[in-house]
């Protein structure tokens, strides 16, 4: 997608460690057109799907499933990392391993919300390792819910997430798939077809 | 707003100690089309303050601030709750006092979102004990912004945050306002004007 390419030329910074900040539009201050048009993208990518619900993980990816869902016209649910007193114990859950923060996490969602017939379409800002996103279909198919697809902003193609999770038979669509970064050379992104 | 009154009512839960469970449509699943009425209403209550940025905090604010950002035209941004790697330095922080999860827990927004000349309007889905709308006004100050105003969809009103915040002078809009509840008696409104 062009427009997030751009975005991400012009405002993305590449720090070292593989670390690509993009928290000027994307996962801090958030530009709502821009999740607009990441919106319809999606639409436009994962409409012949039957998408029932969208699944998406706390935090920085509830705002862009949010506004994607309305494209949709599917509620989202958003994956819990904390279990909190507002969550019974009738949850689905698993463990992630994160290596940005460089610790595991539990995630969580209600049973009451991922049923066996849904169609879930899963949607995250970042694609690397793809530790995440592989906790989001572990809680889908613990529901005994099918995957429609994952739908993701910025796949960081250098690292193994997209290739493990294509391999599994899962489509995977990312927005932007950068093919390699550094602070001196910048970004190269693979082409879209 | 009677739509979120009513939906309140209808899937909305008492538990004990005061918590009113609404995760069936705000706060873990996400109602989008309830999302874009709130953002409706709220831009018909602030649409004459001039904001040019909306605040929330991670992560049950962020949903609703995006889906009424664009009803605003305005971009988002989130406090996050936990130092990452990617967050430098240069940030405003404050400490949150969480009486719901019984612990207390730092914000941080970075300090090239906030900006001296902003208009913020805080956005959240609850105002009870107001802490966390306190710390993001707290952030706002830091930055020498100007609040202009603080949306919540459903307000404890028999809990003493909205009452604080209002003293202070800020003005506080909350969607629907619950003047008592309990398991047994139900849930009781204050009527709007």
């Amino acid at each position: 997608m062009k427009l997030l390419e751009e975005r991400i030329r012009q405002e993305g910074v590449v720090k070292d460690n593989d670390v690509l900040k993009v928290d000027r539009f994307l996962n801090h201050q958030m530009d709502v057109n821009l999740f607009m048009e990441m919106g319809k993208e999606f639409k436009r990518l994962f409409g012949n799907e039957k998408v029932s619900r969208i699944l998406t993980i706390e935090a920085s990816g509830i705002g862009i499933a949010c506004v994607a869902a309305q494209s949709f016209g599917v509620p989202v649910v958003f994956a819990k990392k904390n279990k909190t007193k507002n969550i019974s114990g009738d949850v689905y859950t698993t463990q992630v391993e994160s290596f940005t923060h460089g610790k595991s996490y539990e995630i969580m969602v209600s049973r009451e919300f991922l049923k066996p017939q849904d169609r879930v379409l899963l949607i995250d800002d970042f694609l690397a390792n793809g530790a995440a996103l592989m906790g989001l279909i572990t809680l889908v198919r613990q529901a005994g819910a099918t995957v429609a697809g994952a739908g993701i902003c910025i796949e960081k193609a250098f690292q193994p997430g997209g290739k493990r999770i294509r391999e599994l038979g899962i489509r995977v669509e990312s927005l932007a798939r950068i093919e390699s970064m550094s602070q001196e050379g910048g970004i190269k992104f693979i082409d879209m077809p």
